[in-house]
């Protein structure tokens, strides 16, 4: 069981930095990717159509024979865990709870902001998360539509993405947060931008890091890591691959070959 | 036959700028929209994606009966017509040749810009449309990928969006078009920004309009208009309506109600 790969899916290309921190934190790991670019995004789309196809990928990853599912997608994750988990039995690993651990071990003035897509935010699926663990902590959570295109459009560090990052985080300023969750795959990539916006003063979580850290926690704790040298990692998508290949090298932070086009619908 | 309504697709919004001017021109007919939701955005998918999205789009419009099908959407059009006419035995019209058309009428100096989705732009379908009348023209294309989620997140006339677009339109002016074709039926929400950027020595080709008049022609070419009162249009979407009625309502310029979901895939 140990030698089987981990199975990594995301709506796109976002879901490549947590699988980026995946291949670092656990070199000795086979890892899989499914990006379903043929539907991409999932952050404005329903609960509903997000489980089924949240679904439909997990169950081309089982098909693989993977060992461990990591749903690397914050509205996906937000939407279908428990009824990911309830499906396949094997451990599924979302990106919301790690943020959420690490917002609390972060904050001081127990006032956490989240950011994410429509999607997340409407979900509440970070605060439940963190309510979970200490319900004192207060909430507060902002949609950033425009900061998946900026980050695929190559403009995360662009004088736009710094003006619209002012405007989406006034409000959580106002709250006086000291701890940002990244809630979006995507958002990484504008960590600088971010970061100069909101100053010294607020703690960044990047979910793809803490992800990556709760994986390589739970193969020990399970007795599933795996031993010697991987193969390559392998990428699948679902629309052809040439834009996935150019656009998310820059969140792999490596160049992208050998992606290979499925049908899951 | 020409009491039949007529079938609009696009794969979200965007072609509700199309939809709103065939309400406005043609008051007596019957009309029905599809807006692909759970599969938005087509513009940065593949052409053998689109397509396939495109005729599932179509067989459910023809199904409902139409006389005509109206492709309200730049990327389906550049990359599916052909196929659909081939396919289903009905007039079907597109986008792309109406604001070709309008664009060579305009045109002065003879060199005329487009600007669309990442699909569009690549496709090359607006210079192969102009060049088919006068291959003479001189076209220069660009992609504009943030355009749509500016539209649709309601930041059309945004600082952000002017900043953006007069970045995306600086190679444009340096080759000194006089003339603009949005091609995107997201991009009239931004003709105020476009405008403001450009200056009065450019005219804009809004495709919504021009698409509508080509369909008013061709109803009373083929003697298929209807006379008397229509019903109420109906509006189909593929995800759940909430956000289709919410984002919507700015593009249709008008509230947006009783909208209903269907399957395709």
């Amino acid at each position: 069981m140990s030698e089987r790969a981990i199975g990594v899916f995301d709506s796109g290309v976002g879901g490549l930095t947590v699988f980026k921190e995946l291949l670092r934190l656990l070199p000795g790991e086979q890892l899989i990717y499914l990006g379903d670019t043929a539907r991409v995004p999932y952050g404005t789309k329903s609960p509903r159509t997000v489980l089924r196809y949240a679904m439909e990928a997990s169950a081309f990853l089982v098909e693989q024979g993977v060992k461990m599912l990591v749903v690397a997608c914050n509205t996906a994750s937000s939407v279908a865990l428990p009824a990911l988990e309830e499906r396949f039995s094997l451990p599924v690993i979302g990106v919301i709870e790690p943020g959420a651990r690490r917002a609390l071990q972060l904050t001081r003035n127990r006032r956490v902001g989240v950011i994410g897509t429509e999607g997340t935010v409407k979900s509440g699926a970070y605060a439940r998360a963190i309510h979970a663990f200490d319900a004192g902590v207060e909430v507060f959570a902002a949609p950033c539509p425009l900061f998946v295109p900026l980050a695929e459009e190559g403009w995360a560090n662009h004088v736009v993405a710094g003006l619209a990052a002012a405007e989406y985080l006034a409000p959580l300023q106002e709250h006086g947060v000291d701890t940002l969750v990244l809630g979006c795959t995507h958002y990484p990539l504008l960590k600088a931008t971010l970061h100069q916006v909101l100053g010294d003063g607020v703690e960044l979580v990047d979910s793809a890091e803490e992800t990556a850290r709760v994986v390589a926690a739970l193969l020990e704790a399970r007795q599933l890591s795996r031993r010697g040298q991987p193969g390559a990692p392998r990428f699948f998508v679902t629309d052809v691959p040439t834009r996935f290949e150019r656009v998310g090298g820059a969140f792999l932070g490596a160049a992208l070959q050998g992606v290979e086009q499925v049908e899951l619908d």
